[in-house]
């Protein structure tokens, strides 16, 4: 089965490229509430499950031992631009468990955010882990680690204890197998387990809901929730979608991206999960069907009905300022 | 009709990402040699066709007049890296026509070439319109602007003598008419015109052979082939897959990327010309597929089994520089 054009990028009134993809929206139940495309192919969803990674560090108690702030919190489940105070706020949670970016093994690349990037280079430094994107999920996993009373080193291997709450949760979450055969190293070098939209889905759809879960996992979900609603800027960053996406929707809509193509999300006041991959791992698609499919979901808000325009169709522009095209959801999508 | 997967990404042994799109190998008579997925469907060739665009550049005798270089040639032709040379090259063109880089209306952006726009942020130097991949093509435009007796103001208009005489060219080694109706604005402002993937790889066959084409314009195509054989550098930059491709290859392959996924090429030694559209835009996808399907129509040198390796198959590393997988030509486009 070939999957559905789930975004379009015109030039000049007509479609120059295409973007095919599935999405999976889940109840609570495990319902499906809607299904383009091949959603039982097993998909990596790399980090866009961030938000499940996380539920041991609260559930364990480490965050509460550390007295991890909702900024920080909310920094432990974002793919950050590397901005100062993302930076910053990474190493205050290390300090918080007696440690620093030394126990860092994600790796040092230069910020997400080109701004930051260029600030870096302007000041002559060098990038370090603290502005690996996933420097915050990182100092959550030394947090838990420290808090519960396991070495930190190696954390990033697949047996060692970090990762084997975190694939427990997401396992239990979700309700699929993280299997060895599906699983691949993600560009931080934790595992990453390939499983179908679907079970994501109602991983989100419980993630969003609590239904489903312990009352400790339920209040640890619940919580991250809240932390991100406070902190839209530490999920992502400066301009960056996910960030003015729930600067403008608050705790209506959790969405999060991942790297090649999948977003997850739930809708709360629904009860819905969704879980989008876009075949050929494009970003700017999945952008625009997130916020085409949430407009297709959510009710209106009865003061403003034009609140999904700029996230579901981007204007492209050239060098000269001259509008050329837009990329936009395409009809499957928005229905 | 759905177009074929031309490239995977794979992570941890599994395809994590598709690429679907279609091909057209054709020969000077236009006979089919190969085609994948939809070859009739119209497609904006953007860069790819810079080679075509800059025929009555020679053909009008202004490249001569002002002594342009086969690196001026080349840079004619290429969407670069905004290196140094690159920008000093543009520059040389332009004053070789009595100009400067004020009448440049390509705009100004960032250099490609990410140790380029590095440096550029280190001396604190702003980007010019030097330093726009395009600034070559539109240098080129001036001195054919130039060495015509046209007024240079306006160049990129689709009704300027400039792009009426590029678009004069376009039309007749294709074949395709280049109607309004589908045409778009290129990133550096001048028009760009959807035609069918057959059509362009015409083009490049009778580009790569001169069948068909009248002396003047056979001669023309040979010069810039040759041009760009000899300074693989200028088409493209440091690191880049034209650069590096023409480097290996020299005259038995031209290539040249576009945006949006599309690529072109000759085979002038068995008279193929070859056009690319990988459906979602993505270059790394267009790149690796190029690569396997010279490698298939190509005969092998005797001298070296696995020229193609490194061209056909990327390793990505993550930030740990541990291999997490790769991008590869699908079975469709290695036969």
């Amino acid at each position: 089965m070939d999957n559905p054009v789930l975004a379009e990028v015109t030039r000049g009134g007509i479609v120059e490229s295409r973007h095919r993809g599935a999405v999976a929206v889940v109840d609570a139940d495990g319902a499906l509430v809607l299904s383009l495309g091949d959603i039982e192919r097993p998909v990596f969803p790399r980090s866009a499950v961030k938000a499940l990674q996380a539920l041991p560090l609260l559930e364990s108690g480490a965050a509460d031992r550390f007295g991890l702030t909702p900024a920080e919190i909310a920094l432990a489940v974002s793919s950050h631009s590397g901005e100062e105070r993302h930076a910053e706020t990474a190493l205050g949670m290390l300090r918080k468990a007696g440690r620093d970016a030394s126990c860092l093994e994600c790796g040092a690349h230069r910020p997400m955010g080109e701004a930051a990037a260029r600030l870096l280079d302007r000041e002559g430094r060098k990038p370090t882990a603290l502005n690996n994107n996933c420097s915050g999920k990182h100092a959550g996993f030394i947090c838990f680690a420290c808090g519960t009373g396991e070495d930190t080193k190696g954390y990033v291997g697949a047996d060692h204890p970090v990762q084997r709450a975190v694939r427990g949760a997401l396992e239990e979450v979700t309700g699929a197998a993280h299997t060895q055969a599906l699983s691949g190293i993600d560009g931080c070098s934790i595992p990453t387990y390939a499983v179908p939209l679907k079970a994501l889905a109602l991983g989100f759809a419980r993630f969003g809901t609590g239904h489903g879960l312990g009352p400790q996992r339920a209040a640890a979900a619940r919580r991250i929730r809240e932390a991100v609603a406070e902190n839209p800027f530490m999920v992502a960053g400066t301009g960056r979608f996910d960030t003015r996406f729930m600067e403008r929707f608050g705790q209506r809509a959790f969405v999060k991206t991942g790297a090649e193509g999948v977003y997850c999300g739930t809708l709360p006041e629904l009860g819905y999960g969704i879980a989008l991959k876009c075949d050929d791992g494009a970003g700017r698609a999945t952008e625009v069907a997130m916020a085409a499919l949430i407009e297709r979901l959510l009710p209106a808000d009865a003061d403003a009905t034009d609140a999904f325009a700029p996230f579901r169709e981007v204007v492209l522009s050239n060098w000269n300022g001259i509008e050329v095209g837009r990329v936009r959801a395409a009809e499957a999508v928005r229905g």
